[in-house]
């Protein structure tokens, strides 16, 4: 249902053998970006999943590691003859740095629209040529997806990401007979839009069954641990999770740079309730992650190593 | 004498297979690097010559696959503790994008020097930390290297560079003897200072015997090709040039994309009396430009083809 790839794992700066960590979601066709590092877009060639369907970039904070692939990969998206606009979401300050890393490319034929977020969801509708941000969810159907954002503990104003896939509701015929809602109305009620019809109100509820769980993907990268990431990544079906220090021992290097070391994002996805955790953004000095995954294991099972292009479809259940 | 390295060879944009075209020079510990696309740093640390020692970067162009890994370069830098100054080079309108793709890397721990040149001469000297550059060259005793640039013809402001490396002339104690040279002055007129003693102007021809040639290499993309050049890169030990297209079938692109054909360069090779030419900056869409090496050398004798990390090492005749 939905695919998922690490296009980059590592943390700081591009080494020779691994991309800066980087996720690409592919949903209905349409395409997500987390992050976007130097050589992310040589990753994203390699991968084979094209660059024209990239409609939203998620930034999760300024650091170069995170931001510096932008230009050029905006640039190679521009040469796919891509016209529709594309939405970078960021933290404060994201603006800034996005007007200046588009100077050398000005001239890409589509427009760049930025929002600087906090802590806030966003819903989004997929259509043909891209997507588009919903202003107000009240009555007016289901979302594609959404997106929400939790203010982080980094060196710079960060953000962490949740996107949710919902799954619709079942249609009962049952319900419409037992609601006595008119057949002309059957279709616009399941697309979830509530009717007034000869002085009636129906709403969705008359014809659809009770809700389904959808598809949650957590992304949290840099920082601290902090007791809201908790509720934030609650029930997350992947639960993506910086961890930048393997060994135990780098602790105090974790605390110094605001960053995690395995077993603490265990911890997160331990109390978050996740089904999995998938350890990313290593320190170029990490050359072994799996050596240390033994660390998370001990204190949540389901924890994973991620390398570069490893790919994971999630389905509803 | 001086090395030369070949970082990436590729132009438009960056391939799994093949890094942008970038040079780096190594001479008396020092470095220049000549472009910097995305992905430069990471071809500069497989080719394991560091960072620090970084001291001037000539830039050609403002197009991404030139400038685009410039932020993560200095950055990196930034890393390896360097504190003295980096100097970069460029056509107009290099400050502004220089200025904006440096909005993500505030607090770099040096200074960033940036000079627009279109066609003049740079006198470098070389100190323990880095580099100094010289106001005024008139009897001011021998510069270290001498760095010229040249207009181009590409859809952008574009420049081409030539770095000369002089070769310090032979002390000839028979011409001090004969001009009556005191012995306190040898030193001083030998590093090519003239100096006033006891009322009598002595200057370095005194003591020195003939110039002896030193090392030329020029480097030119992206460009059409242009008559100056010629005389430009006239004698030139090494003419590093732009190859984007092999096939002779892809001169009207060329022509459209302002960029030459092996041909072309090879023709400028020949007719500035070149000693070789290294063929570089490869579009996407040539897979193996060895395929083509033909089309130059029918035109130009010694004609190769660069390719990532090829490392050349250039000494005095």
């Amino acid at each position: 249902m939905i695919d998922i790839a690490f296009l980059g794992t590592g943390g700081n700066m591009p080494m020779p053998e691994r991309f800066l960590s980087s996720l690409l979601i592919s949903y209905k066709g349409r395409k997500i970006l987390i992050d976007c590092g130097e050589g992310t877009q040589v990753s994203m060639r390699m991968l084979k999943w094209g660059f024209k369907s990239i409609d939203i970039i998620l930034i999760t904070h300024g650091h170069g590691d995170h931001v510096l692939g932008l230009p050029g990969l905006l640039s190679t998206i521009g040469n796919s003859e891509r016209k529709s606009p594309i939405t970078i979401i960021g933290p404060k300050g994201i603006e800034d740095i996005v007007r200046g890393l588009t100077v050398p490319i000005q001239g890409i034929p589509y427009e760049l629209h930025v929002i600087e977020a906090g802590q806030r969801d966003f819903f989004v509708d997929f259509n043909k040529e891209g997507v588009e941000f919903r202003e107000d969810i009240l009555d007016s159907g289901y979302f594609d997806l959404r997106i929400s954002t939790i203010e982080l503990d980094h060196s710079v104003p960060c953000i962490g990401y949740s996107i949710y896939v919902p799954r619709n509701p079942k249609f009962s015929v049952y319900k419409a007979y037992s609601y006595k809602v008119p057949k002309v109305l059957w279709k616009t009620l399941q697309n979830g839009k509530s009717v007034i019809y000869e002085g009636k109100l129906y709403h969705p509820g008359m014809v659809l069954e009770g809700e389904r769980r959808g598809i949650k993907i957590s992304y949290i990268t840099d920082t601290r641990p902090v007791d809201a990431i908790m509720p934030f990544i609650q029930g997350s079906d992947v639960f993506i999770c910086e961890g930048t220090y393997g060994d135990e021992k780098d602790y105090e290097k974790a605390v110094k740079n605001k960053h995690m070391t395995f077993s603490e994002a265990a911890y997160l996805a331990c109390n978050g309730d996740a089904k999995q955790l998938i350890l990313t953004h290593f320190s170029p000095s990490l050359n072994n992650p799996e050596e240390y995954l033994k660390n998370a294991r001990n204190i949540f099972k389901n924890s994973y190593i991620a390398y570069d292009r490893l790919i994971k479809n999630i389905n509803f259940e």
